[in-house]
């Protein structure tokens, strides 16, 4: 009996310190949440009106066929592009065996949040009508492109930051991504409908200097959990998958209706198909063993779609998006391999999801190879077609050589203010009253969710037992059995 | 040998008695199964015809471009709906840890049913044309919707009925469905595209009033099963989000063309989203220590989307879509919470899902919204829109307030229908002949289902082995450990 | 000591030749896709071209509204098709316990270089256009359909074989599927929009050869891991559900405009729903104590997808589509139950997924139902119809009758290609140089994936310990008392 007990102390003593006190959320998240939902509300309810076509009045003033309505031609895009940004990011980051409900359920929260707040900074800085932002499915998917760029930031500090920080994050980036758009998109005239640049390139490198902040020089003490195990990496499968065959909706969600549309989607189709042979391939190649990496499945294959984002609109042919999406699965997968351990060792980044592989680099390539693209269109391949790829070219206000290079420029702006900015919000994300997981449970559900296993109450112990034994049930059978054996063999020895 | 003899017997007593004489579906399901769609096909045979858009001959008898075919209108919305009944509906009643197979397989044989059934049933009382209902894209998206509503009261007796009392309440409750529809949309005029009324307060009050009636004393018996584990809880989000996601094609599927599709799928997707953070944010304040309960997060972020059903399609604006889904969020945690409780403790309503807060409350909510905001519509706001929304405001045949009125009147008469048909189905259910499962034995898939892991076959016992010890080597391997200390300790002892 | 280091050692040795040096794909994998990749990008070079509708200077060279481009009418069925490629396909196949790695992963890679080989085999037969391949959305649909095909091989062998296998059978899959799709639509005026015979039928009958020829006698020495357990059944739901959902996109994604797009998804949506009750009933009939059997749900419930894939189009009525349905139920519920015993025992035909019952006897069904249906097509009821559905009766050039022979001969030619490409294939297949598993080893992602949960690092051993004492605390617990309980009754019988 002293020993039985004994035994069941060592178990139970791990429950203990579970509840830290600094990451007690009962006030903070629902004030946050609460205040902010309020400001949304107060703001949308003098700043926001339907446009055009999503007017009852307005809509009807005008005479159109009811086909002709941008409804048509976008929502099945939105859709598809909603679907990754709530099941896509959400259910990728479930790979962490611990970290499933954190995972989509943080993302959740984030997204709701930042979808509101980007209707509102985007309308503010690109789509004022008289005073009021107009919104429309446009504005929708324009959201929720905003708020993919704040998912990929998390995905870099993942496990690691309380929702109390990434609500703070998310406000802070939905700006800046807003400002850097602004800039890009109305200022210069840049291309950049599927947003290597905008939403890719600007969502790594401002997560990544915010994981460089937030460093974490003991984060060994919960390495044990940053990891996956076989039913988590089927969960992150489901994200990958919805990722990668919903990616041609996303780069032509907002290109122009017709032959825009049309190509976009076809171009993002092979670039995926031929950066997944890539992945496999280089995935066997660098293992050890020869066995794929579950990892470089689940990001080096979407490594595609993010480097044909600027480009994919453009007359880029099958051939040559292929040629990307060959070279982004590589570069994905030795990104990876080799300098993410370098990343973190050297440089102190702890990039949780490999961010900087999969929307980093594969983003930076994106934006040169939309340059190149750029510089190289003419007329005789375009024809009319340029107005709508290129309007600033067609009407002759730049030469294509011109227009490459701001597209160029657009990238060092794109890396400059998110780096500045995610250096400045990572300070700001460090005070110490967001209650931050300690080192030593980070990448835990438990810190921040109800979790019923770890927990089941008391008065159902003999029910819980009698459930385990069931569902577990030759566990049992063979520890029994082992036990069997070893008091035999014991019996014998002695 | 003896005591191994002994402890094994111990395990495998378990096994009896779970298969049930009375639970045997061997003859009742195919039998039930083989009637019912005898039936449907026979009535379909008789009473079914395509309508002009979907007949070869009708369809070209007349002048149309091939774009102006409702099914580019709607087929994509249908799609979406067709995802949140199957996946949607399906998935989110998985969190049962025992229960995933009867919540999704369930869910599937019901719905395939009430489909067909929904269409006759929809079709006889408004889709006549000379003695034939007449069916194309929109009547599959009435159907889903009439689906819909089964589902919803399904969720109330989730885990505590056979598969025939699922299908002999899906008979009646599609019938009166069909009933209160007709009343609510042909007789009075009422508006309610997204379904506040006729599904979501029909489905919950129904499904509430059956779950009174099939009401179980003893249902603690198999409480142990009613709670979710960890990876159920992640399935479970794979249903809620698809149900967030595809919520404005649910509500804008049946709304007519052109901006009233498009500002109701704008409506819902901005009252979700405020939702989604009242739902956080009460999660978190009603928990003991500020942790975020999966129940709440799973259902409540969706009840902004129950909320502007009715509303949606109205020149709600998003400031007021979002306060509406302010408001559902609040109250359908606090449904949750407090609500939830006393329902199960004092008026004997044991709600397996909780619809009442998901689809209860916050289906009346906007069943009151429609109504006032169809009370306040002016021509000065809708314009010559007015005709789609109101058509009976904009003929003239009565006045905005009046439409309110009626709006009022018909959230009246579904309670009533909803209630009375539920209790007298109830009472139907309640005969002793559906092969309903004992109460030591709800919520639990082995009563109706194959499932693998309880019931190696003998033969296989020594390879089943291997593979726990193979997938569970470190259990066994602690376990081991733990033997060791202890017949360490044990000898030292003595 | 010496007992503890026996226990260990035995657990240990578990590990050994788990890596054995055939099924190493260091080289082997990488330098296939490689290779592959290359020679695609190649010949996309130099033989690919966008159509017109996807060209920016062809599309604004003719008058055209945006809205008349194909990408409106076929993208959203596109992006469905898509999703049960890869969604649905996948996941199907994880319900083995461990094979969920290897079913969602070589299902994507094959898909991914499968879409590619396709695209380029189907424009060499029927897509050239002045010596260039012209590609848009339908040719992609075209590629997603004959991925599919590959899929459906895929079961047969699922488990079994190596990643380099599975492509190598994918360059000759397609290659001849390509040649029997170029006879039947092109040569002979064939009608197969949804495949039941270029798809199903094709898919099936090859992937049943390639089993046959590959067949194992000693496979039983995998046998414990060749079956599913509680999560990974629900896993493979989601494959099903997805599947039965976006079937009517499926049977729909080519055919024409209009009418047709509208009447193939009516079709197949009440062929499917009746499917799915015969499908309940016939399973619990079968079972020998009632009860539903997931293999059945998982599988049969699809029948009427495929049963109705060749007739879908035409004027089969929903009376029609639900008696196909209904028979494509039952019996592939029968196959299951009677003919994949007799298959595998007596043909020695191993079909991992059961494809003969899902694609391979409802294919043929399909193509029966569809040469009869074809042979009853009376201008009474087509109207001006006819011309989309069957041109050449509509021209004169053939009599309904003779449409319905070149159906029927159709389905023969399919057969003979399908089976004599799949022995030749198999053959090929069986030449020692793939690195295939060996027979202990089938149905195990270890072979070809890094597991983490199987051999994690030493140095992490505590940790590891922790994590599973956490998460599975209550096994520990219930082990402890046992222990105790076991060594009280010892000393008490000492």
């Amino acid at each position: 009996s002293f020993v039985l007990t004994l035994v069941l102390k060592w178990f139970f003593c791990l429950e203990s310190n579970m509840t830290d006190a600094a990451t007690n959320m009962r006030l903070k998240l629902p004030i946050t949440c609460f205040i902010l939902e309020i400001i949304l509300i107060i703001l949308f309810g003098t700043l926001v009106q339907y446009d055009y076509e999503t007017d009852a009045k307005e809509w009807h003033n005008t005479s159109h066929q009811d086909y002709e309505n941008d409804f048509y031609f976008r929502y099945p895009s939105f859709q598809d592009v909603h679907v990754m940004i709530f099941v896509g990011f959400g259910f990728l980051m479930t790979f962490l065996q611990r970290y499933g409900f954190g995972s989509v359920g943080f993302n959740f929260l984030i997204a709701a949040f930042s979808l509101q707040w980007a209707t509102l900074m985007q309308g503010f800085f690109h789509g004022m009508h008289g005073g009021k932002i107009h919104i429309g499915v446009e504005s929708m998917i324009n959201a929720d492109f905003c708020t993919g760029s704040v998912l990929i930031s998390f995905g870099a500090v993942l496990g690691k930051t309380s929702p109390i920080q990434l609500l703070t994050m998310a406000i802070f980036e939905v700006t800046l991504f807003a400002v850097n758009e602004f800039i890009l998109l109305s200022l210069l005239g840049t291309k950049d409908a599927g947003g290597s640049m905008t939403i890719h390139t600007f969502g790594a490198y401002f997560g990544l200097m915010v994981t460089r902040i937030l460093y974490r020089p003991n984060l060994d003490k919960s390495k044990h959990r940053n990891s996956s195990v076989y039913h988590s990496d089927l969960f992150a499968m489901i994200g990958t998958v919805y990722l990668w065959m919903f990616w041609p909706s996303f780069n032509s969600a907002i290109t122009a209706h017709g032959d825009d549309q049309h190509r976009t989607a076809l171009n993002t189709y092979y670039s995926l198909a031929a950066c997944t042979l890539a992945t496999y391939g280089m995935s066997a190649i660098t293992s050890h063993d020869g066995k794929l990496d579950m990892v470089h499945i689940q990001n080096a294959a979407l490594a595609g779609g993010v480097a044909v984002g600027t480009a994919g609109e453009m007359m880029l042919t099958p051939f040559g998006s292929m040629i990307v999406g060959f070279m982004a699965g590589i570069i994905s997968v030795l990104g990876f391999k080799f300098l993410s351990p370098i990343l973190e060792d050297k440089l102190k980044i702890q990039d949780t999801c490999g961010i900087h592989n999969l929307h980093g680099m594969p983003g930076v390539l994106g934006a040169i190879v939309g340059a190149v693209t750029a510089a190289l269109a003419t007329t005789d391949v375009y024809g009319q077609g340029m107005a709508d790829v290129f309007p600033a070219v067609a009407d002759g206000s730049v030469n294509a050589t011109k227009q490459g290079g701001i597209q160029a420029l657009s990238l060092a702006i794109t890396l400059g203010i998110a780096v500045l900015g995610g250096l400045i919000v990572g300070f700001v994300l460090k005070l110490p009253v967001f209650g931050t997981p300690p080192d030593t449970l980070c990448f835990e559900d438990s810190v921040y969710w109800e979790v019923s296993l770890m927990r089941p109450e008391r008065d159902h112990r003999v029910q819980v037992h009698f459930i385990y034994i069931s569902n577990h049930k030759h566990v049992c059978e063979i520890m029994c059995n082992i036990c069997v054996i070893y008091v035999a063999v014991f019996i014998f020895l002695t």
